[in-house]
């Protein structure tokens, strides 16, 4: 109908040109007259109580034009799920009591150049009480251990979740088994580091942020919190993005003190950037975690109860830590219908470094543990492990036992196509040798995700403005943060397809407090699902706007009108009446003079997780994928190779195809990072790998064949039907790997990263078993 | 009722404290790496043919990056008064056929420095065949005269004016007055020089432009024609400027030139500044014009007729000449009931610089001659100046025979009140010797003023967006462009009220083309009724939408509720509902999540002058004031000394009193400078006096007493009943100090300035006459 519509075209991404020439402005990029270095000063210790902080030789170095310490702050704690979680907000922008793990900030200064500002750091004399610390999640919560916040056996966060009646269930089932995975911490990876400018402006009294980030708006408002100022005052520019991957979504103490430094130097804009090593070792990396599970089923392969332990090591502070244990536990309760669960989450304070979000929030983690376990309920009552997931997954307009409301669902279908696509009923359990001692398996994962979470504030809205200039162009503003996924494209084909108009006609302006409208950010696959409906208001405000003029002139009814394919037409008739350029020409012509400038906001009806019961509806809808690996084992090396990965994913309806599939590889390849090659080590706080070259990521010549299809069940909610999905193939790729290599050759692992050390060792286990 | 409202109160300027610590930052404040220095090289001679531009030596100096010439151009015309005057349309951004006067821009050059670029200007060999020029309105007019454009007789514009009988009704009238007036041209004598900085963005093919200007989607719209591109890929941002009085009100050709020059470059940023003999000879000046008016009364005060021809000496384009021929002949009839009128307006090319928009446009011409004039009407039958304009002028809600539609007008309370406070009926005719030869004198200038003009394109809209913030702070933005009057300022008290809250709230952003509504710019004296009403819009729109969330809320009708003094409001009970700041919380809280995004946009229902007619209602409303100067004239000397100024305005409803004040304080030092000192005058189309030490302007030195009294007519379309009032403080000041000295020493000057030369040699004929 609408052919210039670009909604479910793969049209070329909005900022193409400027990436592909280099052209594209990141913060690094900018310079300003006077502009400072910044640099800050961290803790050489894990755990430490600060005696004494002396600046006054840093102060005195020639070429440095400020230090801050505490002292130069309100000394107000910040958090990141401050509105439900009040007591986790446990972190100063600049601590001056204790120091709780490597890297934690004490002072910042600002210099001449990088030179002078890292001797500066040196010359700043801080005397520690070194406290005993502790770096094992388990050893933190047993009594005695040493207590890093005020909380009870160092549990900053606790979820536990009990529906139904496991026990009963559990002695009710046919087959019970018990698993332990253990999953590593490992980090963002993103390849642009975190940098920032501040700038001070004395005679207004205000601030001005160009930051790295995934969250402009929640930025603002921490530091509007922490520097006890007014919202409107701060004003925090999203430029372009190297990847952010969650660990950009909140505020560093560095973009605190970029700020805080150019207010003390007289409003000289600051730069602060993070050495790849800071970027490692002192921002935020995943939690490692511990998923104890005890499941039963029936012979039928009803999944009759999920119980279990989820304990994570949440590092030195909480950041986002309520979300992620909340992930790592819920998701389970979308992907299977479960009536019976009993699961008790902790998130522990050690003294590594913070955990917080990561692409998938808990739910990477919660993926591989709770796939890998399904795999082995089915193997227990001797089922594919297809037909038991067929048998337990949730259906579409379910309400889960927690209070989720599901509306369109294809996660059976997801199911069906990957193993059609895969040919799995000939290659599962077909165990074919390739060459001596090389074995192919195939394994599957499901997953179901969110497109928004409640977690972070009261609302999770998002706006849009639309302003439709005379020469017909358009401008759209968004404060959607298009951090590499591609939001500003999809943003631009909404907006175009609700006016009607080629998507060349819009030119984006996004994540600028000051500019546009609110939002809180990119994460949780929000965007196109929030951001997207916002937008879509938007745009039919202001198509609104256009059709009144028109039916105004042509005294028709403005019921009757709409726009399409560039065309104002009567809906009636299917008359055209006039091109969108003259009804734009006709709104600011002589008799009208009407400027069209729609706006659109977005809310979704959801609610938060209740950290008492585990219930709440935390997202206006859901996705769902199946994901299927194809294996090859070394027997002799243990090396794992990946052949192929099918991805079936219910996305709605793409806005973007070549986006949505690129997402879907760019997941799927850091999945199978984290399931092959990735562990961020730490060794009595410090993490030990801190580089690209020690840090193991896949690269270019890793890369696998992908074969990604779409389910469309057109969600009710969604723009145009679009769900949001930028992290669900993320979620099972490392169990779908893990099941393929056990089909390939027998052996299940449980701990992550799958090296082939591990696989020869189980490999070893069960020849010696065997033996035995 | 409203205290907190900051409408009608002299708030300070929202930009106070960044204009006085020297923190407000203007185009020449702005540095950015890589930045080139442009230089526009002009015609040497005043009409010549060009034969050959050879740019080749130019191109080969070291340290030049780019010259541009028209062959770099897709050769289009632009004029400022396109839209109904599409025969104005008669200027080259670079010419390349002929020039027309001495600065005519022929070619641009960017270089690494200002010397390279000048002497890069020095190396462009252009041939030229010189051309007769003529440099007399007059003499331009006569057969035979060089033809500087197509138009016949040099005539760009013609406005013929005729309504009634006025042969009948001067042959009716009891006494018949001639007059000749001679009107010089006049500088701006702004104090920032026309400066820009033009960057091309390669990967977009999108242009910024930071510009010191009054109309930057006015330049917008100018650029995308001559350049061929899209509007919305031409940003024109300004920011502080300092003083535009209608010489910043179009684009020049270094704006063009700065543009290109940085696409030539390869995206190099080019600034361009005029020098200030740029300033005085090759942007804008007043139109230097001619009134040659006969007219007719009864005996009892009746004006009769007005009759005879205004000519308009425009220069070598026509810019705004139609805005300015047309202010220049109707303004009578906003001020004068009149039945009978002809008049015959010409604007004339000749070779002198351009003639453009001017504070007043011709009003200021228009205003001395007619109210000298009117002076000596009054004399002719022996009638009082004051009671001869109380009897002539308009009354409210008055259609004119030109079908202007005049609703409030305050003029005859304003004569009234001006004649109390100046103390008119004491001293007029006393004609009192305060010292040996020196003399006293009261004279009265009265005027009307439009408040917008539908002379520039179609429509005359604004617009403007509010976003109230979670935090409750607001911003606004607004197309309008503030150039020192305070329109920011105003702005922020309209928004402030209409959505009951403290001023201090209120965050501007203002004139970016790409991030603020669409505003046609600041003259005519019509930003704050007309961008003051789309503001006023915006803020209903914002405040309703926070109303329906709280009437949800409290279960209330929402036609009941209000926001005053920052509390919602049951308008029926009285009662105070909850704060403003609890109503936004609410608003975005959990069960709304709504972002409040406001818009309004406002276009007045006005029609243009008809040139064949001289019919048109060209301004929403009209504002009126009246003038009286008292001044001491030195016989011996022949100097006058304004004693003080008296002045009434009718300004609807003052937004900011002190900023009215100022307005009026400024306009009438603006009229006493054109009075008694400034005259830029030419010598074979050079302008001779193109300096601050050359051309005189009052200086502080200077000042004098000004008595300025509102009258409030609450006009019904204006925000809060305000009119614009800009200009009209101008229009009457010559006049009525020209009268004033004829009350003194028994002269009437017709030509300006009022030098003592003049009023010595004036003095002598009377004496010569009267010893005749």
């Amino acid at each position: 109908m609408k052919t210039t519509s670009p909604v479910g075209k793969s049209v070329p991404r909005i900022d193409a040109r400027q990436k592909v020439t280099g052209e594209a402005t990141y913060v690094f990029d900018l310079k300003f007259p006077g502009m400072l270095v910044g640099k800050m000063l961290r803790s050489p210790h894990a755990h430490a109580r600060i005696v004494k902080i002396d600046t006054s030789k840093a102060e005195k170095l020639p070429g440095v034009r400020a230090v801050v310490t505490a002292e130069d702050t309100p000394k107000i704690k910040f958090g990141s799920n401050e509105y439900f979680f009040p007591y986790t907000v446990d972190q100063y922008p600049l601590e001056f009591e204790k120091v709780r793990y490597i890297g934690d900030e004490i002072a910042a200064v600002a210099a001449v150049d990088e030179a002078t500002a890292e001797q500066a750091l040196s010359l700043i004399d801080v005397q520690y009480e070194v406290l005993p610390a502790v770096f094992d999640a388990v050893a933190a919560m047993k009594p005695g251990a040493p207590q890093i916040h005020a909380a009870r056996n160092n549990i900053g966060v606790m979820l536990p979740v009990c529906f139904g009646d496991p026990d009963r269930a559990l002695r009710e089932s046919d087959y019970v088994h018990e698993d332990v995975f253990v999953l590593p911490s490992a980090a963002h990876a993103a390849l642009e580091p975190h940098v920032c400018i501040g700038q001070y402006e004395v005679s207004t009294d205000r601030i001005t942020l160009w930051s790295s980030t995934q969250a402009p708006f929640k930025i603002r408002e921490a530091m509007a919190k922490t520097l006890k100022m007014q919202e409107a005052d701060i004003r925090v520019i999203k430029l372009n993005v190297g990847g952010g991957f969650g660990g950009k979504l909140e505020m560093f103490p560095m973009d605190f003190c970029a700020c805080l430094l150019s207010k003390k130097c007289g409003g000289a804009p600051v730069k602060m950037m993070c050495t790849r090593q800071e970027v490692f070792s002192c921002t935020r990396r995943k939690h490692p975690m511990i998923y104890k599970l005890k499941s039963g089923v029936k012979k039928d392969g009803t999944l009759m109860a999920i119980t279990g332990e989820v304990i994570a090591d949440g590092g030195a502070y909480c950041s986002y830590g309520p979300t992620v244990i909340a992930a790592g536990i819920m998701r389970f309760m979308m992907v299977y219908q479960l009536k019976n669960i009993r699961l008790f989450g902790s998130r522990v304070y050690t003294n590594n470094s913070i955990s917080g979000a990561i692409r998938g929030f808990g739910g990477v983690q919660s993926g591989f543990a709770i796939e890998s376990h399904m795999d082995m309920l089915a193997r227990g009552i001797g089922m594919d492990p297809v037909e038991f997931r067929l048998k337990n997954t949730t259906d579409p307009n379910t309400l889960t036992i927690n209070k989720m409301i599901i509306s369109s669902n294809g996660l059976k279908d997801c199911i069906r196509k990957a193993a059609e696509i895969s040919g799995w009923r000939e290659k599962y359990g077909a165990k074919k040798e390739t060459s001596p001692g090389v074995l192919r398996g195939i394994g599957i994962g499901i997953a179901a995700d969110v497109m928004g979470s409640k977690m972070y504030k009261s609302h999770e809205s998002a706006g849009s403005i639309i302003k439709v200039e005379e020469d017909g162009s358009v401008y759209l503003f968004t404060g959607a943060a298009d951090t590499g996924q591609g939001s500003d494209t999809a943003m631009a084909q909404i907006a175009a397809h609700e006016l009607g108009v080629a998507y060349e006609r819009i030119r984006i302006k996004a994540a600028d407090t000051e500019i546009t409208p609110f939002d809180t950010g990119s994460f949780a696959s929000r965007v196109t699902f929030i951001s997207g409906n916002a937008t879509k208001n938007a745009a039919t405000d202001a198509k609104r706007q256009i059709l009144e003029v028109v039916a105004q002139e042509l005294k028709l009814g403005v019921q009757d009108l709409d726009i399409e394919d560039e065309q104002v037409v009567n809906k009636k008739s299917g008359k055209m009446l006039l091109s969108f350029d003259q009804a734009v020409v006709l709104c600011y012509s002589f008799n009208y003079g009407r400027l069209i400038i729609g706006r659109g906001s977005y809310n979704p009806k959801t609610t938060p997780i209740d950290f008492r019961t585990g219930e709440g509806n935390i997202s206006g809808s859901y996705g769902f994928e199946a994901q299927i690996a194809e294996v090859e084992v070394d027997t002799k090396t243990g090396r794992v190779k990946v052949l192929k990965m099918y991805d079936v994913h219910d996305i709605g309806y793409p806005i973007n195809p070549a986006s949505v599939h690129g997402q879907i590889e760019g997941s799927i390849v850091m999945g199978l990072g984290y399931t092959l090659y990735e562990d961020l080590k730490f060794k009595e706080g410090r993490v030990v790998n801190p580089s690209f070259s020690k840090y193991r990521i896949p690269r270019s010549t890793e890369m696998i064949p992908i074969e990604s299809v779409f389910i469309e069940t057109n969600d009710p909610q969604g723009p145009f039907g679009a769900k949001g999905m930028g992290e669900a193939s993320l979620l099972p790729t490392a169990a779908a790997i893990a099941n393929a290599i056990y089909d390939a050759v027998g052996v299940q692992i449980k701990d992550l990263p799958i090296t082939p050390q591990k696989v020869l060792a189980a490999l070893k286990d069960i020849k010696n078993k065997k033996q035995e």
